[in-house]
């Protein structure tokens, strides 16, 4: 019997998404987890189980039958020992062997990989990566995450943390950043730095912005931020630039370092594309090498939300190439 | 007939160095050609050849017989097509097909890279970077060069220009680059940046700096600033330190981004490292990820000049592991 089905996993920070990819890289039906309900180690194992046989039963499968279960957790992972380090906002985990609780409770091939990398991996397969030989893939959100794809491997570093794109320090005078270091990547362009702007610029001014911000009962976010700079407040659309000089600075040391043929930009906050794009682009042509910045591709991600589930399927396939076995 | 000697070719901006190495990475003999004479392609590969065999001579072979000849360009190599791309201080030298003139010309196998790659291999199969699975090998002179060692292969990356770490932003507002943007790590670190903090101390005071540029013809190196800090000279000392501190915010961005087990620093600067180090340190510690600065070794490089030979005769013999095939 030809295996057919894969499970795939994805555990963020509100929930974990568990979904049945085709070998095309379709995802033909998902579930959702509260992670605040399964976030231990433990009750984790077993309602990622109960899922994954959920949906195998919906396509006549049962766990033994899939092709495996890939699992995607927010942390780094030791990939020789196939231990989760640990998990930065998700108490519980540390040192935790998922690979074998999940091959004991399931009886098949499970894997586990860092969250980012899977995103790479999803999109390095099936997304804005295809074709790709070096490839970087930076998640812009709440923080800044990033996989590594170079010659169709994951680089996951000694002890699985490679990466951490969010965390390269490009102005050591610049904000302090939640890992305790000044001026890193994440702190000029994680949605914390977008709002201090954003509440700087409400401030300032009246405007689109204003408007829009108290049309939202007062909560302003990214996607208020983006709709004022589209309906022309010259405050937001200067936040946006400012956010696509900085990410293009981290993007420019990127593509010197790895001279990377593409660099795929996902996560929510990439839906201001257009008003960052014009910054960032410009900002790459100045500060990395000509030779590199002629080489790269700077792209949208394309599987948006399902790009970690997607990726932990082919991580099960076996990555070289990202296509199944 | 075993093949036992190879060739390493180091083309240096006053010197190319050839090198006959043997299978353990000892180099036999060796000849300096000037650059300045030899620098045209045309006469590089003539005068190149000619020393070749003549080294080849002086152990009973002839170019034929070796096991190869390999050559360390300074500049990038698009490895796919074997093509020297450009070579930034070196005029004539714009899409060479360097391998197959050396190999028409010597009628044995040849090979070309980026000499800090094969920098950065020779270490790697024999010197400061025996064991390591993830290594950056920094090259501290008038420029900062790159390798990158990833899983034992050398990352050329899309045009052969990955390794750029000198390019690396990481300050936006610091001091202009030769590349044109600011703040580059080698506008921190690079001799002129040392030799700039340096001439803002001999205008501030007296002591062991200003004696020692004066006995050395009033002529500020590098190598004067560490005699003097090493005097006890306080203004060097703090010139050392910033040094460290700025290095170390370069290696800290490396080992988050690569998460390598073992960084080489070489180099002549490299000589000052007691008096760098330190500080070097304790900058990593403090900006790094803790996963990711637990894991790197900060090493000295242990081949000297000798590297980017030992490395051109690595890439002859097939550098996955670095060992003769």
């Amino acid at each position: 019997m030809t295996r057919r089905w894969t499970v795939g996993v994805d555990f963020g920070a509100t929930n974990v998404k568990v979904g049945l990819v085709s070998p095309t890289g379709h995802v033909a039906a998902a579930q959702a987890l509260e992670s605040r309900d399964v976030g231990r180690p433990g009750r984790f194992v077993e309602a990622v189980s109960e899922a994954a046989e959920r949906l195998a039963r919906s396509v006549g499968e049962r766990p033994a039958t899939l092709r495996g279960v890939g699992v995607g957790v927010p942390g780094p992972v030791d990939v020789r020992r196939e231990v989760v380090e640990f998990l930065v906002n998700v108490p519980g985990w540390r040192r935790v062997p998922l690979r074998r609780w999940l091959e004991r409770r399931l009886r098949c091939r499970c894997a586990v990989d860092n969250d980012a990398n899977l995103a790479a991996l999803g999109e390095f397969a099936f997304g804005a990566g295809r074709g790709a030989r070096g490839l970087v893939c930076l998640t812009l959100g709440t923080g800044v995450g990033g996989g590594l794809i170079l010659d169709g491997s994951l680089v996951h570093g000694a002890s699985g943390s490679a990466g951490e794109v969010g965390h390269m320090v490009i102005d050591p005078r610049g904000p302090r950043c939640g890992c305790g270091a000044r001026g890193c990547l994440e702190a000029h362009v994680g949605t914390a730095a977008l709002l201090r702007m954003g509440r700087q610029a409400l401030r300032e001014g009246a405007g689109p912005l204003r408007r829009l911000t108290r049309e939202a009962g007062g909560r302003l976010t990214p996607a208020v931020l983006s709709r004022a700079a589209r309906l022309g407040d010259a405050r937001a659309q200067r936040i946006w630039a400012a956010f696509g000089h900085w990410l293009g600075i981290g993007v420019a040391n990127l593509a010197n370092l790895l001279n990377p043929d593409r660099v795929i930009l996902g996560g929510g906050v990439a839906g201001a594309w257009s008003l960052f794009y014009p910054s960032l682009s410009g900002t790459v042509r100045a500060q990395a090498l000509a030779t590199a910045a002629r080489s790269v591709r700077i792209v949208r991600a394309r599987l948006g939300t399902r790009a970690g589930i997607v990726g932990a399927a082919v991580l099960i396939w076996g990555a070289k190439g990202g296509k199944p076995a």
